[in-house]
């Protein structure tokens, strides 16, 4: 038997597979907040010290927040495409734990774009990271549509679908390379990118 | 189609928003305890210096009791809301990402106060995440009324349930502002307003 | 309607009362270990540096070692109550809530107890928080087992089982008390404790 | 009653200790990636220090990408044997919670050889604790295998499964051996391991 063939057998059981990345996406949105520490004031009763230090925690809020947002989007993302599937197998497992590693990594950007906001490489790799997961949630999409899909979903499918998801990655790196120029334009692609996918595309639209 | 009629469309399964949510919530509580540090001692074997360090953690004890509540009663009333929707559709997913934002948000501001519990700004922030939490989950909970509840139960809805619930914020806001004059009112008012939900109303009396 | 009637409303899915208390038990053993912190080295390539520190941090390994056994104990006892239960109900949902936050808690008197193992309030504090967790799930399963349970189970129930129940609190008393005169002898007496819960009673060994 | 047999009572729903451990392990892979942490940066707005700080941390993501592959192994064969077993009793709930336990472990050898990645006790407890993990999963299997395995596959069983199965420990204390000579050695063994479990092996192919 070819090597690889052996990654297409084996049935797995969705419904662990959901609840495994459920878990690892529940974590990594919640976990992002423990960036955000509480500063440290001299006059511990002191509004204004208060206020300035929050302000200063602007940049960390902001990353959060386009993380968290980005982090909901795929998990919606991963829900739709696990609801594809009629069973998985030993190839879709490894390709979802990979997806699954990149979306664990989010804090470690997020934290670091969040600390130097003004730092190029720092803004440029909260890019990049972005436009590498979407890259490894293509490649499950991919296999999904190409080998486990559900036989009444597959006339469904829009054939151009992948194609169009690479406009994700594009976006994010066209931010990555922006924030060599400029921080604060990459951060507007950034925060515009998800909003390209927070409606279910046109072919998503029927009723399963 | 009209842009929000998007939103509209899909039909998602409430068990992965169910278990997504249920991560999120789980995870939240679990992290309030993270910033109840154990105290350095000068002598480890000290019990008076122990003791001590422990009595000046109870702001941060107080704050922890009084967020591990408000977040159970935001389970509990998420469970309740989700349990009248038919299904879920990509309105109703969003909005409840952006109700969890709130809720992995909560804690921030429970660590600042239990470390600033004198600060009027820290205090009237706790109050008004809060206020803001609740607005996010009426909110989903309106959109899940109007849109998606199950025919059977649709007669059952108290028509000023929605407007009942704005009682929550109100009594948080006041809170919040009771905190530049009183930090001790502040917490007691912070305190009592999740013991007007931990009942169940009376029109979710009614069986399922 | 009397006031504490309306605890005994509504009709709530045990489904999702324990997957948010999956999560909570899940987080809970595996924040215990976040304790077990890298020790810092003078020189980084030290085998003898690195081992000496390693022993030094035996008395957290053994307190996260006991706090595990105890939480997955905890997990296995709540496991079967709930099993027991025909629905949920409001009453329920807050002594499991209240449960659950004595759970979350037991990360800071663990590492409380790993940072000062020879402190007797440490101790004892460790033993007292065990036998307060064991009196809130006895509360758990007292009301479940006279309002909630499933009629074909209700004639199996051990009329002594809730009293048989406190040999656990009251041993744990005992370490807390005996943590005052020798702590060795207080964490043998928590160690030993649970070992008398890991086989299921002679009452449960009834077939489902 | 024989002590022992007491652990062969009870019926446990298979479906709450899959919730459990998928919890463990979901928080695992997500936890290992707080080791790292944001660099401390002179110039936060240095790209040069900035990209010399992130090099630094190379053995810190090498240990993070092992130990995440080898957890999502793990998670891999734990459902496997999970769905062989008919139902639980309380042998295989205290042998999954010990297995348990050595997951939730893996974090700190992990934090410890991505700190001290020269140091052979370091690099050595790494592989050692990996051996000890897979014991343990192997012992929860020889369990699942021989006690409750569903009628249908016992015939299905490979004879010598369990016996293969010691190739992985073997492989991670060669491993282990190896880091008192050379860390590099020790490394790629590591990192080899896993590789052969990636595949389902022959007896699993047979569908369900």
């Amino acid at each position: 038997m070819h090597f690889l063939d052996r990654f297409r057998q084996g049935e797995l059981r969705l419904t662990r597979i959901e609840a495994f990345s459920d878990g690892v996406f529940a974590i990594v949105v919640t976990l992002l907040v423990l960036e955000l520490k509480v500063p440290a004031l001299k006059d511990h009763g002191s509004v204004s010290e208060l206020a300035h230090a929050l302000y200063e925690l602007v940049p960390k809020f902001v990353s959060w927040l386009i993380s968290f947002i980005i982090v909901c989007k795929f998990w919606l993302n991963h829900h739709h495409v696990l609801g594809l599937a009629r069973h998985a197998d030993y190839g879709m497992v490894w390709l979802n734990s990979i997806f699954l590693m990149g979306q664990a990594f989010i804090p470690f950007p997020t934290a670091m774009v969040g600390e130097y906001p003004a730092n190029p490489l720092a803004v440029s790799a909260f890019g990049a990271m972005f436009a590498l997961n979407t890259l490894l949630f293509l490649a499950l999409q991919a296999y999904v549509v190409r080998r486990l899909i559900k036989p009444e979903l597959a006339a469904a499918q829009d054939p151009h679908g992948i194609l169009k998801g690479f406009i994700g990655p594009a976006s994010y790196l066209v931010g990555a390379g922006l924030a060599w120029v400029s921080v604060h334009a990459a951060f507007i692609v950034y925060a515009l990118t998800p909003l390209f996918y927070i409606t279910p595309p046109q072919w998503r639209g029927t009723r399963k």
